[in-house]
Order: C-alpha cells, then structure tokens, then sequence
C-alpha cells in the first residue's frame, strides 16, 4: 500500500507528535520553569514538526505527483477558457461585456474583471471587455488619471477574439440582472450586485472538486486564480522586460522568500500598520521550517515588494545576513502621486509575477496585490497553496460569497471572548487571528466571537459550472 | 499515489500542527494568560492531534494492510522457529541446553528462557530445556519453593520434540562461551555473560528487517515476543482456563486499557511507587486520544492486573464511571506468601494473557509482567507497538545490548541538566521521562544527561540470523 519510506516518516510525525504532548504537559503549566524559555523549546518543537510534516509531505515523490495533477487541472481549465474566449462566431457565442474601469488600484481593477471573467464562464459566456479594453485606464479622483492610456494590449495579450462590434448587433448589452438569459450582458461591479451570482468564489466547479480538494490546501484561490492568469499573460514586450527582471533573482539557487509590504493610502484606511520585524519574523520562522525540512542549514534570500521605497534601506540595515531582492525603482513609482502612469503600470505587474516566482510569501492579504502574487504563484508553481503568512486576513476575493467553516470539536468558551461550538454548527469566518483562534458568527447561535482554528474545517462552496467538463 | 482521504487527512495533520504552533507562541510565553489554562488549552489541542494523526494512520485501511503485513512477518517466524525445534534427527541437530531455573518471578524466568531461545535461534540450534522442564520450579530463598513441581507441560505445549537424552549422547552440554561450535551447548544466565551473543536484544534479523521496521513502531520487542509467543503456547487445560476468564471481559464491545500495577516486593527496591491516579490519567489519556480518533464518545473500560488486591476497591470507589474488569484473586496469590504455587502460576499467566488483549497498556515497563503483556500483544494484535504508556521506564529486555539512540538534529543545551548533541551523534539511552526529555549519555562527548526526544531516532541494530529466511 504505502512505501517504507512513508511509513517510515509517518511513524516519527506519530512520535513527535507525541512528545511535543508529553513536553507540553510537563513544563506549560509548571510554575517552577521560566515561561518564555518554555515557549522557545516548544516553539522550536513545534517548528521541527512542521518540518517534518512537510518532510513527509514529499515522501514518494509526492509533491511532483501533485504539482503534476495540479498542472493538468490548470492546463485542462486554461483551455477551456481559451475555448470558450475564442467562440467559432462571435455574433452568436453568448457574451458578458465588462467594465474594466473599476476606479481602484491595478490588483483591484483585475480581480473586477476576473469575476466578470468567472461569471462568463459559469455560464458559457465569453468575456468581452468594454471598448475593447482600448480604453483600459483609471479615473482616480481628480485631475484625470490612469494607469495607460494605451489600453489592455499595451500590456496583456487580447482576452478574446471577439470585438465589441462583432457580439454587439444593434442594441447595447442587458444588464445580467435583469435578464440572464438574454445573449449579450454585462455585470456591474460585484459591490453593488443584488444577487450573488453563485460562480463568484469562493465557489469551485463541481467537475473537477474532488481533485482540487485532493491536491490543493485552497481550491478557490487556485480556481479564479485561472482567471487572473489567462488576463495576466503578457505580449511580447511586457515578456521580455518580465524575463530581465527575473534574471537579476536567483530563483533557482534556493528558497526565496516574497515578502510584500502595503503600506501608503493603505495603511489606517483599509489595513493597520505592520513593522518590517513582523514580516521578517515570519519570514524567519519560513526558514526555520525549511532548515528542519532540509535538514541543513538554508540560506536566507527574501524578495521584497512594496510601496514603501524606505524599507530596502530598513531591510539592508536589519538584516545584513539576508540577501535581498527587489527594486526600489518599482516602489518610487508606486507613491501616490505617479502611480497612475505606465511606469507605474509596469512595476506592479513586474512585482506581483516575482512575488509569483517565490517559494513562499509574508505579507498582508488585505492588499490585492499580496493575493494576486499569491494567486499567480498557484498556477505557476501549480504548489498546496499554503506556501503563505499573512498578517492579518485569511484569504478572501472582494465581493465573495459568506465563507464558512464547519465545526468538527465541540467548543466549551474559556473565556467571554470565545462562543460555543457543537459537531456540525456553521461559522461564518471574519479571520483567523494566527494565534490558534479565529473570529466569526456561529450560524447556529448567531454568538459573535473567538473559537479554536483546530477545531474547524473548511465548509467548501461546490457549484455546477456547466461550462467546464471533468478531467 | 495516494487516495483523496489520505490527502485530505494529511494536510488537515499539517493544518493542526500548524494551529498548535500558533497556539503555543501566542500564549505559552503571554503573562497576560494563565498558566493551567494554556497548558490546558494546549493539551487538548494536541490530544486532539495525536487522535488526527492516529485517524491517518488508519486512512485507505492502512491498518488492517500494516496488520495483515506484521501477521505474516509473525507466521513466517513462528514456522522457522517451529521447524529448527522439531529436527528430523535430535541426535544431530545443533542443541542449546537451557535451564529453566532462574531463581526469580515468572516473567524473568520467561524472559530468561527466551534469551536461551533467540540465541539457539540466531545459532540455528533447537532449545532444549533441562530436564526436559520437568523439574521447572523455582528456588526462592528458603524455604524450598517454586510456582509448580509439575513441570513446563503442566501448563505448556513442549517446546521441542527432541529430549535432554536424545541429544545428548555421552557428556553433558559444553558452556557456549568456552566452544561456540560444538554441537551441543548451553548458556550461563544472562548477568553472568563475557560474551554477548549477537543475537541478544535489542538485536533483530537483517532477513525482516526493511518490514519490521515499516510495519512496527519497535521491532526488537515484535521480534523477540515471537520466542515468549511460542514458549507460552497453552496446554489444552490451560487454554480452557484462559478461555474461561477472557469470557467475562468483553473484549469486543470498544477498547478495554490493561492497567497492570506492580506493587510488594517490586516497589522501593527494583521500580517508585506510583498512584492509582497516575496510572488513571494515561487511561484517561488514551481515551481522549480514542475520542478525538473515533469522533465520538467512548465508553471508559479498564482490565486490571496488579499483586496488590486493594487496587480493586481503590479503582471502584475512585473512578465510578469506569467499568472495571479483573480479578482480585489473581492479585490475592501474587502475595508473596503465595506467589510460588500452582494457583498464582494460573493468576499471573493468565493476568498477563488477558493483558494482551487490551487494546493499550499503561504500566511500568520496570515490571516484567508488564513488559510480556506488551510483547505477547504483539504477536497476538500485530498492531503497531506503540499502544501503551509506561510511567516509568522505556521497553527493554534484561541484559540487553546496549540501547542506543541517534541525533537528528543539533541540540545545545538550555540548562545544566542538558547535554549538547550535534547530528549523528550516538546516544546511550537510560531512559525517557516522558516529558519531552530523554535521559543518556552521548558517546562522542562522554557527557551524561538530559536531551529532547523529538532530537533523536533509534538506532536499530540489525544482525545476520541466518535460520531466518527473508519472508
Ligand atoms: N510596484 C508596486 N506597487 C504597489 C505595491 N503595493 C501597492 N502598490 C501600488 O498600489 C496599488 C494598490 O492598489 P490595489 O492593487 O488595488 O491593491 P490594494 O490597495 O493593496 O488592495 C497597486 O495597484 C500599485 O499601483 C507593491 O508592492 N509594488
Ligand atoms: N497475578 C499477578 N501476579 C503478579 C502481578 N504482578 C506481579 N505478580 C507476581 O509477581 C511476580 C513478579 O516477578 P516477575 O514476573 O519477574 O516480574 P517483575 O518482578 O514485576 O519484573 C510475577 O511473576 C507474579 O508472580 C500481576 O499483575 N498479576
């Protein structure tokens, strides 16, 4: 049934496992035994287990059989987009027109489009921009402004192979909620949707549910970021100026970790701040884990992005024995006042594939450009998808459906901050606080409050796409 | 490669430990929370992962697979030890005289004839008992006493076909350690030895080993149970008798701990008091672990065995939800009065018969009681070795070669109480304390004191026995 091997390092989890109990019961509770000594042996424990775990996790090749499966799911959805995207006619082919010009950042604007891009192919709709995405710019505030004013093909390569013209006879397209059915449509922004269409992550295709929830730790994530993918891929020019920026990395040299700090207008308005010791504390705690992984000494290399052009000095000062990536350049053009330009344009494109290229990532999910980096990293290293820390939100796609865990432990509260939980009750998850609590509403009881993370799991969102055939 | 259970499973293990880890370093070292309560918190949680992993193991039926494995691995040994004790011609075969007599309780006597068996095995050589164990009694300080005057066949199946007469034809046995080669020799007892015969524990075959060690968490003790296996093969009386007492346990009905308390003359000489309590928090331990595996409740059984009768009216009053099994009249002729009679002959086989029925031992492995309820269960469940707790030392056998450990990670000491390691480093066991920590010497260092468990893993030691045929 298994290998040796497996059995092998099943047997030492077992052990470990274990003994990190027996350490625990002994010295936590102990009063004679310094509190912060006991919480470095057992933090050290518990890391060496996770290196373990992860150790196991690669028993019989097991990860390039997963990261192969994962590839054929991509490959298998990337056509089926393709497909779909490049209808035999197009003044047939049902159609949903999209806005592009939502009035936010880029990782705003593409994950806009992306949901208009998952809802087409829920329904066998083929995504057509608006204008043809020759006017693909950005209006923030006044005076006028944008990211290019030289339209999507500047950068990406055409979503389709339909025009405007050719889908659009006559009349306008109907706005999808009031007639689903009609043949050409158009989505308004996911914030002031009425109905939820029930495409919108997190939910995942139905046909090909049961490999996702086989081989990836986050089967929403890695499915829309199909669709952030197949937008993302770049023409000719974008490509090349993509492939010199990654040459200046050593990707291939060893583990590099993305480290991504949002800082800026988004610092006290829509996220709290984080101080680069935050970042590199998980970023340590990453190597700590691979060193116990690798079972030797692992050198530490971070790639950094951000809009903060001050932390490469903080970073280089702090932290002489990292070696570090990135480009102050791409943050400079990252400042309020020129981040709608094309240089702009290019550095956040540029930062977000690298931060895709890297083996793990700290930053902040709040921002959208962390979670396209993350969702970009999915389908290009077809990887378990928990290769991140984010310092304050779970994974999340603005405008999702509830996300929702099931309870698998009932849950006495300790305290007046915890709620109650029995086997089964449904949580509606506002965060997991990565402190082994996550905050949410007990769909049962409608209590509001803390309960374990351990004693959850994922209450997943499968919905028919008919669009997409199984593997 | 694996099946989706098996991956779902496995990333939730990795999920959990991960939660622990944050668990721990938020509050294990947070004055602001209080001790008990985190220690609590925590147990529980990995309680709860120890049953996560445990459900793993048992994920794609791996279990009856590793069962059905360790089975064979038992048929297959018990049939070449079968063969060599019944040889074509006695007064041809390769004899190891053993004498029976060892002036100590049944399990050290057991033990002792075991040793005598392993190294006839290693040697290819049929064990043939003094006297043909006719006279198997015991010497016990004045005056004159032993468990039977009726022989080994009063209550076992011969261990050979071959008498002391047939092989021996003219002079007696010569001492193994004066002629290895001669046909027919016999072994000093095991303290007494110069040489250590390769072939003692913790030594097992090279034949087996890849699957020993796959399959058993601790393949010295699988392999040297088969010898105690085969020695305490029941007569048809005894069988009957041992039938009659498993009959009033249910056995069948959910999980039953064998709680096997060692008390008069073993304590303060030979091994510390320990509690009732003591023994009944890894009970209830277990079948926490149990609880979390199992996803329910579980109704709380014990089976004791113990010399000291007043544990039974101690465990009734104590523990009343537990259901309690076992008889005091058992515990009423291991007094020591009484110890060396036919009737405590019956109580100690069969308390140690019924142990190896339980599903989990908690004991002292000091005792050896204890130990062959261990060994026997073995052989008898084929389970995976590691379903007991021992409150005081690690499993050994008397006289062993020594036990060693290896390090698999660096470790500098926190204290002086602690000894450093660097990888590779050979460890001399003396004992685990069930706290994390193991007690030993390091050979490269000399130095001798306390290091993490989770640092270290057995270092088997693997020998040539050339009767055993690869499986
Ligand atoms: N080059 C670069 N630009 C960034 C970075 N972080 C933020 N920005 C700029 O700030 C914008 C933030 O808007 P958006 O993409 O919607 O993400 P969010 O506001 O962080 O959720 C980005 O699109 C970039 O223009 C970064 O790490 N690198
Ligand atoms: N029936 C019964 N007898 C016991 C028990 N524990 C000890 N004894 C008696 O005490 C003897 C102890 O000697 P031995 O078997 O060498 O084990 P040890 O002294 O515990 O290592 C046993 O053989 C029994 O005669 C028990 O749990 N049940």
């Amino acid at each position: 049934l298994y290998s040796s091997d497996h059995e092998k390092l099943r047997k030492m989890l077992d052990d470990r496992i274990i003994e990190a109990f027996f350490y625990a019961k002994k010295y936590v509770g102990d009063n004679k035994t310094d509190r912060k000594s006991v919480a470095n042996h057992l933090e050290n424990q518990l890391l060496s287990l996770i290196g373990l775990s992860y150790q196991f996790s690669e028993v019989d090749q097991a990860e390039e059989w997963r990261r192969k499966s994962l590839a054929n799911l991509t490959q298998h959805i990337q056509t089926t987009i393709d497909r779909i995207q490049n209808p035999s006619n197009c003044s047939k082919a049902k159609i949903l027109v999209c806005n592009l010009d939502k009035q936010c950042g880029f990782g705003c604007q593409l994950h806009h489009v992306a949901y208009c891009f998952v809802v087409a192919f829920g329904e066998g709709r083929t995504l057509v921009m608006e204008g043809d995405g020759k006017e693909w710019r950005i209006h923030f505030g006044a005076p006028y402004t944008g990211y290019s004013h030289n339209g999507w093909t500047s950068t990406f390569l055409p979503v389709t192979s339909c025009t405007v013209k050719d889908v659009i006879a006559g009349s306008g397209p109907v706005n999808w909620e009031s007639d689903r059915s009609a043949r050409v449509v158009s989505l308004p922004i996911v914030d002031s949707l009425r109905i939820l269409p029930s495409y919108l992550p997190l939910s995942f295709p139905s046909s090909i549910s049961d490999q996702l929830i086989k081989f990836h730790t986050n089967p929403p994530a890695f499915f829309i970021a199909q669709f952030l993918w197949y937008l993302m891929r770049s023409n000719e020019e974008l490509q090349k100026q993509l492939n010199e920026a990654k040459e200046k990395i050593s990707f291939s040299q060893g583990p590099i970790v993305g480290v991504q700090i949002r800082r800026t207008d988004k610092v006290g308005t829509e996220a709290a701040f984080h101080s680069l010791e935050e970042y590199m504390e998980w970023t340590e705690i990453y190597f700590k884990v691979e060193e116990s992984r690798q079972g030797k000494k692992v050198k530490r290399r971070i790639f950094i992005a951000t809009d903060d052009p001050s932390v490469f000095k903080e970073a280089k000062e702090k932290y002489p024995s990292y070696e570090i990536f990135g480009d102050e350049g791409n943050a400079n053009t990252a400042q309020l006042d020129r981040r709608y330009t094309d240089s702009s344009l290019l550095g956040v494109i540029t930062d977000i594939q690298l931060l895709s290229h890297c083996s793990h990532l700290v930053c902040t999910f709040s921002s959208q450009v962390c979670r396209m980096g993350y969702e970009l990293a999915q389908v290009r290293q077809n990887t378990r998808g928990n290769e991140f820390h984010s310092l304050d939100d779970v994974y999340y796609f603005g405008g999702q459906q509830a996300h929702e865990q099931v309870a698998i432990e009932k849950h006495v509260a300790e305290n007046d901050r915890e709620i109650d939980m029995e086997v089964g009750d449904l949580l509606g998850i506002a965060g997991n606080h990565w402190d082994g609590f996550s905050k949410g509403t007990n769909r049962r009881t409608g209590k509001v409050g803390l309960y374990p993370s351990y004693k959850v799991k994922e209450n997943w969102r499968i919905v028919d796409f008919p669009a997409l055939p199984p593997l």
